[in-house]
């Protein structure tokens, strides 16, 4: 599944390696599809993983949001992993030690450092806003003030490796004649048609680059 | 939004207060729709977030899954954060600033105690795979080879909290009038139609368990 080396000792699978995926290429894709990345990190208090919206810039994943603050709170770079999610289906097997899912995972370890330069900023911004929809240059252009309030940082995906299975149960040789269903039951992530807001006032039509995101399964 | 206080002073919201939930009810129900956790631990490499299984029973959030080994290197216990988030929509501002998306999210906090006596891991076990749909029963029971390989831990839900954002994004007064369109595109994830595994034998039928699952939405 992979003829990419892992790039370094911590980012190689130490078990299900067979779905282990260190290829450039496929981790971008996984990237490109995922809505939410669910970012670590250890504090004083214990660890905390915190959803997040994010975006991906050249060879570097961008994220910002609310647990921004508390992340950075120790300084402008702090240790992170950053981990993208899409469930696919549910895998059933014929005994449920081989229960599973089918998943698209990527898992990016690194070093956040905060973007502080106001036009780097801006460009990570935009990438962020971006990444599900073109919704940047559809929108007013942030204030000052709105940027000021903003932390955002940035990643490298240099340590990152994907995970993905897909397809069947694989069970025990002995239970394939056995009388137990097998089998997955996909499970399906679909935009649907945008819905303005209640307070929109007449005659704003729905921009083209957000109606395009109806039906478009992740 | 709560009338609950936060369990303790980690799990209080530090931003977004508003959206911060401690009502069992509701982070129970966040927990029995969410499909995947997102785990994080603190590793003496770094943090680490990896998707994993779970259940719930009772009090306390059950996981398992390819990470437990690396997560439990350390001892029996160990101090985890399990992330569960459903994604519902993207929330489109009149701004970038105010771009969001809405969601359904639990974050869970504290230690995670591995479960060894042989009766409370079967339970435990058939716990974590009836969470989508009721697999235990349908299937072969699982051997002693399959419970020994298997890592099963249990984290008490006692400093837990959710954060739910729903509905039209929140702009600013001055932006009402504006030409930028504002509204939701709702993000919806269904289950299918079984798909019986292509070394299925002849004459095995979908169960009830499984097919119930085709058309519910997450």
């Amino acid at each position: 599944m992979t003829d990419h080396a892992p790039p370094s000792p911590r980012t190689t699978m130490k078990r299900g390696a067979d779905r282990g995926v260190y290829n450039p290429d496929v981790i971008r894709k996984v990237l490109a599809d995922g809505v939410v990345a669910h970012v670590g990190v250890a504090t004083d208090d214990g660890p905390i993983v915190l959803p997040m919206a994010y975006g991906v810039d050249g060879d570097r994943i961008l994220i910002h949001g609310s647990v921004a603050n508390a992340m950075m709170r120790s300084g402008s770079e702090v240790d992170v992993c950053v981990t993208v999610t899409l469930v696919d289906g549910l895998v059933v097997a014929r005994t449920p030690f081989h229960n599973s899912m089918n998943y698209r995972s990527v898992v990016v370890r690194g070093t956040a450092t905060r973007i502080d330069d106001p036009q780097a900023k801006l460009a990570a911004l935009k990438v962020i806003n971006d990444h599900v929809a073109p919704l940047w240059d559809i929108a007013r252009p942030p204030s000052e003030t709105d940027l000021k309030k903003t932390m955002v940082l940035s990643v490298p995906l240099t340590e990152s490796s994907a995970k993905i299975r897909q397809g069947d149960p694989i069970d025990e040789p002995q239970d394939m004649d056995g009388p137990h269903w097998a089998g997955v039951v996909p499970l399906t992530s679909t935009w649907g048609r945008p819905e303005p807001a209640d307070d929109l006032i007449d005659g704003i039509v729905t921009p083209g680059e957000v109606a395009a995101l109806t039906d478009t399964v992740l």
